[in-house]
């Protein structure tokens, strides 16, 4: 049973807005299916944007999400925390539906994401070239957005499409 | 591919007492398998423990993970928000594995549950005892705790045992 559809609405203009603030959050957390035995795992990722504003991450293949995406590029993508006060349940997050697929070092579109990586994530370099180090695209395909109690919307992949002053 | 054994130690008493402390958060990630598809799903919980320091949550069923649950009970649970400052990985998180199970309504653990869970999240008063939440224990099976860059232990359900005097 999904939620009921009169609790939650399609996305407007300030839920998008929402959406696209915390598409800007340097971290995550990321649901997979287990490499061995397809049930759920869970990791907290490194979230970024490449230059056309497509949620990225940086995996390491000693993590076991990285076998999870490789198996089952189907994972699920939650953004924002709660804050210090109040219920943590009210805080906004999103969750997205993604699709992983990974960034071959030697891909032509590699030294462009590199460098946009960098400029958010400037603690990367310490590991950035490591071998066992891939970029990873995480293609949205749908999110539901949480904005607090009671305030849920539904989000399309078009929805999700950051405007271009918010993609550096 | 599992992370190298030599990367991943098992745990020792300061191991231990991380993941307790991490246990007696308030919120977490949960990863799910969603109930139509069985594909990843993620969700923010309320978390909290049991007199007896089981990990619960309170579940509407207006909520997608609650139907996940119902289908799959094999989940991942993760405690531990990165703070403001540094690399939001380098933050230690414990990642339990976990199986759900749903607490009737006239089940005789129910009160004790409601009282010791009132203590901990006084604002989930207002909807705690609407007819469409419920409570889940979270029994954990094995867990991962990364307590910062190359730090990562294995614990097992034996090592996630609460003392007495942390449950309250």
């Amino acid at each position: 049973m999904p939620p009921r559809p009169d609790l939650v609405a399609a996305a407007d203009d300030e839920a998008r807005a929402l959406a696209h603030d915390l598409m800007r959050k340097s971290h995550a957390a990321l649901a997979y299916a287990e490499a061995e035995t397809g049930l759920p795992g869970i990791s907290r990722i490194a979230f970024g944007l490449s230059p056309t504003g497509m949620p990225i991450t940086l995996v390491s293949s000693l993590s076991p999400h990285f076998d999870g995406l490789r198996t089952q590029p189907l994972c699920a993508v939650m953004l924002g925390e709660p804050g210090i006060k109040g219920d943590p349940l009210t805080h906004p997050r999103l969750m997205l539906r993604a699709e992983a697929r990974f960034i071959a070092p030697d891909d032509p579109a590699r030294p462009a994401l590199r460098d946009h990586w960098l400029e958010h994530h400037p603690k990367s370099k310490l590991y950035i070239d490591f071998t066992d180090f891939a970029f990873v695209i995480l293609r949205p395909l749908s999110a539901a957005l949480n904005g607090g109690f009671a305030r849920a919307y539904r989000l399309t992949a078009e929805d999700l499409n950051l405007p271009e002053d918010l993609r550096a």
